[in-house]
């Protein structure tokens, strides 16, 4: 049976943190292990570009995220792992499937109407700071999908939008050129774990509550610290559900572990007890990891020509069939 | 001094006619002699995809419009002649400049507004049949005027606005990140021949009204002989200011030709001699290039060589540019 071809991005503009940790780079890693998919795992660095003007924050993170996944075990025999701009065939392939794309495809973008609305409820006109980039976001990501024929897309609901309009300009593109493409699908997987930050609103960059993943011992201590409680003194019963403390522990935690916290909260533990019970939990899975990562990134030219082997990997699909997508719609030496 | 960069695009989406010759292909071919310039002439097979969904043509447009221009002596030691698809780095240029283009430029572009225009009248959304591409145009113009720094480029009064977005898409570039481009310039020449066609209106190939460049002898002169004129007999005298036959004339005649074809006008010269006499004139100009023209189409590896020479030449610049580039906005190797 052919693989099933599995093709996931991240973006390049951030230090990794525990939500992401645990929404997106364990359960990716742990599929990386399965042979059954072909699986294409790349840094989308030009996509930073939409969102991020700093050179050395898009750099710093692309350095910083790489490390992170190969430090976490990431399987690179089995999966293609690369830098989408070491990829001259994507951004190629992004000027075809824009010459296919219907304008009013992206008019209906739900990022790009967010900022219309958010503009007009400012009184602002409705594209008052809206890129081209962040307008034509979608194409480029259906190239990322297309390029390498990936049929089945990870993502967040946020992100089903998205896969449905690279399927529909592969499916543009096969009308007019033949069928070239196989017509992606979004896979959500509803069983993500969202996981809270120190404020006990979802984890994220932007909300600023974030924990690093890769904090020294000392820092993670400081920020598990940090974690919102409530002010039950210690004996007191504590609502495990109702806590980002436990939500924490739950995210890293056997089921045996998350039942014998369970019983602790329900026992009045103390929360310093708890949180100090948290950062064992966390630490002790993240130690080892954490010291492959300090010698990853104090050894840049190892990431590097990973990188490297991953675009050779990833190049020897895409040149060849970008060859074929050139001839179909025109593009082909004179002979 | 520095020499001026200059640039001009030719869209591979139909056969040369004489209009094209007249207006655009005879001055580029003339000032692809002037030593004190350094142009790049390419051709522009990406936009091409824009309009044109039909594979052969593209295909057979470009082999023709390369083998028109080498057949008329373009100068390839002195400019640099390419085609835009053999240099990578121009949709990889693209891409960034996607990410610094405000979409309210785009929506002001002419061409679009002309589209959303004609929507409207006709009762459909102001979207309607508009793709990606024909809205990320400049942004791909931008690039391929930025990728060479050209200062200067020859436009149609048409096309003004495009450059115009260019320098404004450099503008914010190098405000962002540096100074990387200079700000390109349109160069309008007023004097730039608009040839009439075969019923008199501009000659253009979306009328149908064209004269193919290089016709053989025989339909040259059939063409010629179904030029639109008026009822006049001979030995009645004709206005040469409104007569297309006379308007071609001009356009391949020296100045004392003119001023003796005006004569033979205002001495009621027959329809049917004047148009002898235009064909004679023009056929004396074309034949040798046409033959040449024949040669290099039937010699299809000859033309390709040239182009892939071309565009090492065109990658000699657009190489170590785009890595700076790519540097300024945080695009590096990992070290």
């Amino acid at each position: 049976m052919k693989k099933q071809r599995v093709l996931t991005g991240i973006t390049t503009t951030g230090t990794p943190h525990l939500g992401n940790y645990v929404g997106a780079i364990r359960p990716a890693i742990e599929a990386s292990h399965d042979t059954n998919n072909l699986a294409f795992y790349f840094l989308a660095d030009f996509h930073a570009l939409i969102k991020c003007h700093e050179p050395d924050l898009v750099h710093q993170s692309t350095r910083e995220i790489a490390a992170t996944w190969l430090a976490l075990g990431l399987n690179t025999d089995n999966v293609v792992f690369y830098r989408q701009s070491d990829v001259p065939e994507i951004p190629e392939l992004c000027w075809l499937l824009t010459c296919m794309a219907a304008k009013g495809l992206m008019n209906r973008a739900h990022a790009y109407k967010a900022a219309v609305a958010a503009n007009e409820e400012a009184g602002e006109d409705p594209d008052f700071g809206v890129t081209m980039g962040l307008f034509s976001y979608p194409v480029l990501m259906a190239a990322d999908i297309l390029m390498f024929n990936a049929n089945k897309v990870p993502v967040g609901k946020d992100q089903i939008q998205h896969v449905e309009m690279a399927r529909d300009i592969a499916a543009r593109f096969n009308h007019h050129y033949g069928e070239h493409f196989a017509l992606p699908e979004a896979q959500v997987d509803d069983h993500v774990a969202v996981l809270q930050g120190l404020d006990g609103r979802k984890m994220s960059k932007s909300y600023n509550n974030t924990i690093p993943l890769f904090l020294d011992e000392k820092p993670l201590k400081k920020h598990i610290n940090k974690v919102k409680t409530n002010l039950l003194e210690p004996g007191e019963p504590k609502d495990a559900d109702d806590s980002t403390v436990f939500q924490l522990w739950q995210a890293f935690a056997t089921p045996e572990q998350t039942a014998y916290m369970r019983e602790q909260f329900a026992a009045g533990i103390a929360w310093g007890e708890a949180k100090k019970q948290l950062f064992e939990l966390i630490n002790g899975q993240l130690s080892e990891a954490r010291e492959r990562y300090r010698e990853l990134m104090a050894n840049p030219s190892h990431v590097e020509a990973v990188l490297q082997a991953g675009a050779e990997k990833a190049r020897s699909y895409s040149t060849p069939f970008l060859r074929d997508l050139r001839s179909a719609v025109g593009i082909r030496p004179i002979k």
